[in-house]
């Protein structure tokens, strides 16, 4: 909707000239690139620069000047210098004195310098009002005009007004500002761009090494051992079996390993008998990173829903289903239906389908629109309540499914438990130590903790 | 991304001195919640206490103190006790004038006192300058750090910098302030965590109720007039065949109920000749909650979906394939192919699937985040246009399927209609009086009195 | 959650009684509708109207004066009167001194006159204080109370204070303001609701012809030549057989052409040596509109998958499998597992699973919400590495699908080739000549250009 209006903006040249000049300190790219931006959107542009000579890549209709000379032809200026260079500015305190100053820049890595470029810099000119900003937004981005990633642009700093003049700014090149407050916020604002999902490293890492495992696991038991002991080749296996087997115990162990601190958390309070020590560390970090993993284990699920739903389309099934038949037809029969088995697999389909379903509520929950617009009863009902309900029905739907097998000595090959066995121990393990912990007479103790009402005296210093 | 803005912020000790002083009355579980994860944000706190003896809960950074010390050490001062003490604050008066006064408490029942508890504090004190806030974070979550659900912190107050104030102390919490206004909000922002799902209540009712019914009918329909007449026991048909025919009968039903109330509304105001009498009661509930409605049907469609789509893996489903497939080649037969069934299995399959993607872009837009990012006419277009086309797809699917059996006397077990009979009441109710209501002549007249330019003189007064 | 806030105000009595008084000039609907809502909320509303006699549309508890006695009552004067009749506001000059007014009023086509109507106002009145607002709202969901599209707001204007007035008046009423900034994006508010889907029309159009062509193709191929050369009548594949030849290839060609212009981009800048010149117009458009073509292929390759997991379920799909059987039972033998086949089928389906997983991926990153919460590194990572990973899972997919019969003459209907090697046309060439693109070699140019550190002298002024 917003994408034409600052291209709106500068085709209504009776608006243009009423926004003010902005300087640009800096003809390196991203200084040309928001220079360029701020001409289409009618803003006029002077630069400061060393040399006075005018270069060919700055914009044509931008003017440029030596430095003091275009700090005092406007009230905004962007320095799009980098931080080793922002000494010299200290010659030029007098001019910049009262000016807002717009801190662009990026540090290559994380927490690279003790405090943010921002207030470095407000700490060399402490005359001028610092405002950080724009430094999330790419050049290449705003030169294409292709801002398709996100449109906002984070503001802080602590004069209010000179971080207006610069939300308005914002606003004119058809971006959205958000305040982030003071100037102390400049240091994450910094940090921001140069993170990759910070919190995604740890659960995929976590999920690659798990789904090796149980490949390889799976690929021993079905296809090898196939090869060896039954002389068949199903190395095809390796495209839709063998993953079908891996995903749904991915999903599973996963999605255990989400209610698995929580369990962990109840204990180590009920032990230490209050709540007021922090967890260990590395409970900590698990516990945050529990909705990643809860979203993995939804992504293997989704895989394991489609991987089985297209089962019927396989030459292999088809050829198994009518080996079977014919089998039939040639020896005359036609065999009665088995109502255990019947039993069997629709519950535990209904139970698998049931699970996912509730585990996509789950997910949907956890958009951010979503989980905003909830409060925070609501959401540990959600979280909570719907969340143990799934765990309860997809441990459910592996347990049915496999029935007797478990009892059965041939399920073992090389005496090794079957896939989808392994995955259950996980969850099985929360559930059971959950059901424990919600036992009245444990319940009503954690939940006194957590009030804070009661705690174990021999802890208290 | 911001998870660790906090963290970050403490281990930064040039910041940190920069933080000025919070003060905490009470030292009740939330007023310490709050003290630990200020002093980890680098917030000097000062706690108001009754008893000047250091108890051994609160956080050994802060320092405790009588509550007039403690008040002159800070310009916030966080009131974490409960409104029924609330009194004892007037004896402070002097002290607290011209203080930031931050009211936390949350009442036990909705609409508990006929004020806010915030304005009620702004009452007894009305030299100070009062904010709420913090009521919707949850003890809990501000303790273990694990505040995984909401960031947002709706904040609300009379005094512009005072709330800029505590803003700024949000932030530097790590959370997300959201400004709801002046301190006329409080009592929405006290009645917010109160609240368990309000708009779904209703909704969620009539859904149990409505699947309740069909259930049974369903059951005896399917499973019991199966056992008694026909001898086979299909008992098993309760895990996927009875839930398989009512969750589209539910779908369907309810995806009609979304559209009955507005075609209610149009024939009153056609009756009326005005639109400038309100609606029944009934009525303007029932459109207030047409958005939950409509979600609860995508939730069973898709149910029907996956039911659907799951079925030829069901031992069931093979067994009688096998059957059909085995009795072909034993009388040394091969059907030829019925092209009326394949067209009507085709289209009804068709329909249902084109019906149900549509129903789910609706879903899709109804997201807060999506809904919001288009504007009135197009959520008009997409909620009428594109409801409607999504009804009559689903409408003409069950009709399809159904085919001649509705004029055949064997569907009608014990002389009752089938499940997928009976919800086709609704929907085709509601399009039957669409098309009456978008015919020229009508349409015209109801377009009239909607723009308001029209009206039946006989009923102003 | 807030949609009762507006109720709850105007049942609290004693918090009514403090919101002051609005004042309205024009008696219009959507005035009217305005008027019904603020008093609802608590609001004592005065109209000014020409005529002082008092029209039985207007709600009740509203009082009906002239002009400028009307306008002497409140401190914000909404005008509810259209641009047209502006001029005679001039008039009423001395009275409307310092006072807010509020234009609501909308176009009746896009940039209908050169500055916007609230600009136009401010204009003819510059002692008052002009605040853009509501013209985003809808008088019939004003009136009605059921709010259910968005209940964003949209406000600007020069004077600050002026713009928190009103925006505490939306707040009252319930429904969400957005501050974008000064009366400058009066324009593009006044647009806003004017628009339906502008970003989209291309997009669609592209679609409808692209789909409409394979349509007819394949009808031409699969039952057509069918009917003429083989005497078979399968007109009935017009419901499923031909849809799911039409979308898979609709699904992939609009794929292909989501990543074409980006190819396109990068051979201009190679070719010109820079990426300071602007790229054609209709390559800037297209790259634009690159999120809505995704958007609807990834809507294609849902249908497509639902109408591939439905297959098993058609009576035709049954009847075929009961026939291969039969006859094979008839023959009594049993064919043997055609392992080159089964690798074949087992390849193309996981292929085609992946790849939409990963598209669907793609799908819910481009969410507004989720799009937000990524830096503008993670929505790169995101929509360029699993874009094109998705591309490529896609692509194998349908090469394998294929198999040999790319080069069996018997696959050539009337020496034309089949839809889905129509459909491998655009993906190819994208993935060929990306491959070329990111050799070490040109990648390197490349990545130097947009870098802005190189160029081609011959190129510069």
């Amino acid at each position: 909707m917003n994408k034409n209006s600052s291209n709106m903006m500068a085709l209504a040249p009776n608006t243009s000239n009423k926004r003010e000049t902005v300087c640009i300190f800096g003809t390196g790219d991203f200084g040309r690139a928001l220079g360029h931006k701020m001409i289409q959107s009618g803003y006029p542009v002077v630069y400061g620069s060393r040399s006075s000579q005018i270069s060919n890549l700055i914009p044509k209709d931008a003017e440029v000047l030596g430095h003091a000379e275009a700090a005092q032809k406007a009230a905004v200026i962007i320095i799009a210098i980098q931080r080793q260079h922002y000494n010299f500015l200290t010659k030029l305190a007098d001019v910049l004195h009262g000016k807002v100053l717009v801190d662009i820049s990026n540090n290559l890595k994380l927490n690279q310098y003790p405090e943010s470029n921002a207030e470095y810099l407000a700490q060399l000119l402490p005359g001028s009002k610092v405002v950080k900003g724009f430094n999330t937004v790419s050049a290449w981005a705003l030169q294409s005009g292709t801002l398709d990633a996100s449109r906002q642009v984070f503001i802080c700093g602590d004069d209010v007004e000179a971080k207006q003049m610069v939300m308005n700014i914002v606003r004119g090149l058809g971006l959205t500002p958000v305040d982030k407050g003071s100037l102390l916020a400049a240091q994450e604002i910094e940090n921001y761009p140069l993170q990759l999902f910070p919190t995604w490293k740890f659960p995929i890492f976590l999920s690659l090494g798990l789904g090796l495992f149980y490949f390889f696991y799976c690929l021993a038991l079905d296809v090898i051992y196939t090869y060896i002991y039954e002389n068949n080749n199903f190395s095809f296996f390796i495209a839709i079996t063998v993953p079908n087997q891996v995903f749904p115990a991915m999903a599973l162990t996963l999605f255990g390993l989400v209610y698995l601190p929580g369990i962990f958390a109840a204990i180590i309070q009920l032990y230490r008998g209050t709540k007021y020590r922090r967890f260990p560390d590395w409970l900590d970090k698990w516990m945050l990173c529990r909705k990643q993993l809860g979203l993995i284990a939804l992504a293997f699920a989704s895989l394991h829903a489609v991987f089985t739903l297209v089962s019927p389309l396989r030459a292999f099934s088809s050829w198994r289903t009518s080996r079977q038949i014919v089998s039939q037809a040639l020896n005359n029969q036609t065999q009665p239906l088995d109502h255990t088995n019947a039993w069997r697999s629709d519950s535990y389909l209904a139970l698998g389908m049931l699970g996912f379903f509730v585990f996509v509520l789950l997910g949907i929950t956890s958009l951010p629109s979503v989980s905003n617009s909830v409060n925070w009863r609501e959401f540990r009902f959600i979280q909570s309540k719907l969340g143990y309900l799934a765990l309860i029905l997809c441990t459910a739907h592996v347990l049915i499914y496999g029935g007797d097998w478990f009892l059965n000595p041939a399920a073992y090959k090389w005496y090794l438990p079957d896939t989808y066995m392994l995955s259950l121990i996980v969850p099985c393990t929360v559930l059971v130590v959950k059901f424990v912990l919600i036992l009245p007479c444990v319940d009503k103790h954690l939940t006194k903790i957590r009030q804070g009402w009661e705690r174990n005296p021999r802890y208290s210093e």
